[in-house]
């Protein structure tokens, strides 16, 4: 069998009520290869040899730590810590929020460390990048390297089309947070995969076509005390229709 | 959407290590709506009230209990266990394995209680019943209602073809046990759907074809103490395919 195009992994705040060492062991289990990570799994204010010892952890789990988010940036700060932080690390990817007026710095530090940022919707009611146009309008104009991490959820929770997006931003795709929800209104919430209203289907297809490179991150927020089962129904459902989709 | 035509369930063998009403609740959240349940969810000594009692609480859970295996039936008193347990709990299927001799009285025990017997396949090392060959040999003189469970694990352990046979006893075909097996042997092992070498899109194309109107039961072995994760991606594989192949 080829090889697959299209890579499967996880955005960490799924597991965000299991320590480190449980996450890692949870992702291998599920047979992810892609990690990227929450704050609560990888402090953002680690420093160099912890960074390194989580990374670490990681290797030998024959998983990929690919990138970190989401990572707010409200400051200068706090925009340097991040980039420090993505390079210590040794992510690609840093799914980020930064504000408006941080823009030009986070673009220098991109250029400087050949780190993408990928900037993430979060849907109604989020002031800075609500719909996957406010980050366009944001980026257009800025270095190819800060683009988007499109949230499939948050896209549908503020009554958007994803396929949309995805086919419209997939020259600055560097990220996706790949969801299903019950509901095209601000109140839907997370649910397994295909129990709720997104065409998986239709999601796929549309990767496949543009020739996505990056991670499909699985962010499953239902269940946070014990999210292990039905973020395995999630990586099944995924797997069964790549098995179909995806050759 | 069309109703899908095949019927997704559990074999609650899966779930040994649960007690009832942990496996009826795990059931219900994997949004599984048919199970066949082994004895150590319901015991086969149960009395009238008991059976009644373990019923309404599958049914209050809006699940439908369809079956239950695999029943040994090493004696007549084990054969009328049996059918006075299928009969009182509401079964219409006994997944079983009565011993050569006893079979006419369980094709006396089926007409007269219109209950339906699966015989199972166990692949290698099984005296009764190691291919779905043997069970033909044995029931194809039977009456109708005396026919196959088939387990595709099984079949695939003693390297045969589950898709022929599927195909060739179709026409008693009352339970299936859906596995997947990681080799074509004797010491081939459960895993998680997807993992092993069974062709399920081939499987459940099949299925389709021959319009098979039983349940398909999920029984996944692996991981006995902790079974939820390795059945939830079960569950969420087979749902992926089924999206696509059963409209």
């Amino acid at each position: 069998m080829l090889e697959p195009t299209l890579k499967l992994g996880l955005a960490s705040y799924t597991l965000r009520t299991l320590n480190l060492d449980d996450t890692i062991a949870a992702t291998a289990r599920l047979g992810l290869k892609y990690l990227g990570f929450k704050s609560m799994h990888m402090p953002l204010d680690s420093d160099a040899s912890q960074l390194k010892t989580i990374r670490q952890k990681v290797l030998d789990a024959g998983i990929d730590l690919y990138g970190a988010g989401v990572v707010y940036m409200r400051s200068e700060a706090e925009v340097n810590q991040a980039f420090h932080y993505a390079a210590t690390a040794g992510l690609s990817v840093i799914i980020g929020v930064p504000n408006h007026e941080l823009l030009p710095l986070v673009e220098r530090r991109a250029k400087e460390t050949n780190i993408k940022v990928a900037i993430h919707n979060h849907g109604p009611g989020d002031k800075l990048y609500s719909s996957a146009d406010d980050i366009h309008e944001k980026v257009k104009n800025l270095d190819q390297r800060v683009g988007f991490c499109i949230d499939i959820g948050h896209v549908v929770r503020i009554n958007e089309d994803p396929i949309e997006k995805l086919k419209k931003y997939q020259d600055r795709l560097y990220d996706m947070h790949l969801k299903d929800v019950d509901l095209a209104a601000a109140e839907g919430k997370s649910v397994e995969f295909g129990r709720g209203i997104i065409d998986f289907p239709a999601v796929f297809k549309t990767l496949i076509a543009i020739k996505y490179q990056g991670i499909m991150a699985i962010e499953f927020e239902k269940d946070g005390d014990d999210p292990l089962p039905g973020l395995a129904e999630c990586v099944g459902y995924a797997n069964g229709l790549l098995r179909l989709l995806d050759k």
